[in-house]
């Protein structure tokens, strides 16, 4: 069994094991903030997902949303970068519209992506060079668009607060409309199968993206942190994953008048 | 077969000739400006339910999105008040997330929503005094919730233009977080199912929220204008549907500081 297939069979039983815990009662935690939750789910899929990998591959990197492997500073061999409930307030609150992100990463290079929405039980995969998959159905190449004609996904909550609303606020004007699904994984997917134009977001964590940039990637989208810049697999960064046409039009006449604003909110997230 | 079983039944079959359609090549024109968008399918999906009312009930009066009973200036007998597609913008970019809706009244008083999500096959439905369900699952009462532990559902448009802004931007900020799903029908019905504890707009048609209102009204749900006053079902509105507690939350504390600009939006939504 290849490490793709063992994989995939994992996200697959993880996220069943979720779906049979979903009448229990669920144990909600804070973290960063009031709005920041965990849940035991959370954490005990992470450990789940962890113990697997390293009953199986001993000599794999694992990092974790919910605690595993954050003291690395580089990723060596195969590395797993994952999220355990990618969208946890939706789980919360909805019972739904989340996902288990998994991203697979080989001596620093792509080597396959999982994302599972496991309440409509929908597997986005793909392995590097393979192309990209909605469970066995192929995902077509990205169509290139432009912002007026363009369905963006971003989160109406960056347009409160000062600096991120100075950075978006022009281009959702701009854009034809908005959505916002509160799950990074399944909005970056949703730009790979063409329901959404770009995903814009000033702060998200590599377990948030991992898996799903590698899906993006195979379908010739592009993701890339605000400046343009390849996403860190260690650190935190802004993010936006989109095709390459409006990409390019979003970093060229919008975000790059921004630059000094973007650097700022980088070095803030790289202190924390 | 009662006028619910009828409409039941009818709302089934649109909702499957319109996937049966799915992979034609539909054509999309504007209507008021570049991003309201209408398709062949849209106009083809209420003649047949327009005709298909009138067939059984020639003495119903029938309002629709794409041109049917505009002129009815009041409501008498059966009223049905039809959107073909709802979340047009969904269905051309999507393919996806978009509806089905109808609300039927007798003699001005509610009697039965229906809320027909297409692609997968959900439909959202109640008769007044009898409960509303999905599928054949009831749905529980509405739970009561607090602005700050709550998920709304908001389209990040309107923090981009100054006077929606102003009425709806501390709003987001104070809430838990917010969601934009493109389909006012499809988010009044998230209300009802606990997914979305409140959805606000400033601008719908009765067909956009004729269906859904019944629906959400049946589990204890609240829906009113931004100034807390009852739907028309005859002219456009602002709206805001949501949980009794959050509801009486937002209109208190948030939007009846903006009375004025919420009473000069409608004046103007009512000169158009």
């Amino acid at each position: 069994m290849t490490v793709y297939e063992f994989a995939k069979g994992l996200i697959l039983e993880a996220g069943g094991q979720v779906r049979s815990r979903m009448d229990e009662s669920i144990q909600v935690e804070t973290k960063s903030n009031p709005n920041d939750l965990v849940t035991n789910i959370d954490r005990e899929v992470e450990n789940y997902i962890y113990n697997s990998i390293l009953d199986t591959y001993p000599d794999h990197q694992v990092i974790g949303e919910e605690g595993h492997g954050h003291e690395l500073t580089q990723l060596e061999g195969f590395s797993w970068v994952i999220d355990p409930i990618d969208g946890t307030l939706n789980f919360v609150h909805q019972a739904d519209n989340f996902a288990i992100s998994i991203g697979i990463y080989k001596d620093n290079e792509s080597y396959a992506g999982f994302v599972y929405d496991v309440i409509s039980d929908t597997l986005y995969h793909a392995k590097k060079g393979e192309g990209a998959y909605i469970n066995r159905q192929r995902i077509k190449t990205v169509e290139q668009t432009t912002l007026k004609t363009s369905i963006i996904g971003i989160n109406p909550n960056w347009l409160t607060r000062s600096k991120s609303e100075a950075i978006f606020k022009q281009i959702v004007a701009d854009a034809r409309s908005a959505r916002a699904y509160g799950s990074a994984a399944l909005e970056i997917v949703n730009v790979a199968t063409g329901k959404l134009a770009a995903y814009m977001t000033p702060r998200l964590s590599p377990w948030d993206y991992a898996g799903a940039a590698i899906i993006l990637e195979e379908v010739n989208g592009v993701v890339t942190d605000l400046l343009g810049n390849p996403l860190s697999l260690i650190k935190p960064s802004s993010v936006i994953a989109a095709n390459p046409q409006i990409h390019e039009e979003i970093l060229t006449h919008y975000l790059s008048h921004h630059n000094e604003d973007i650097s700022a909110f980088h070095q803030y997230l790289n202190s924390k």
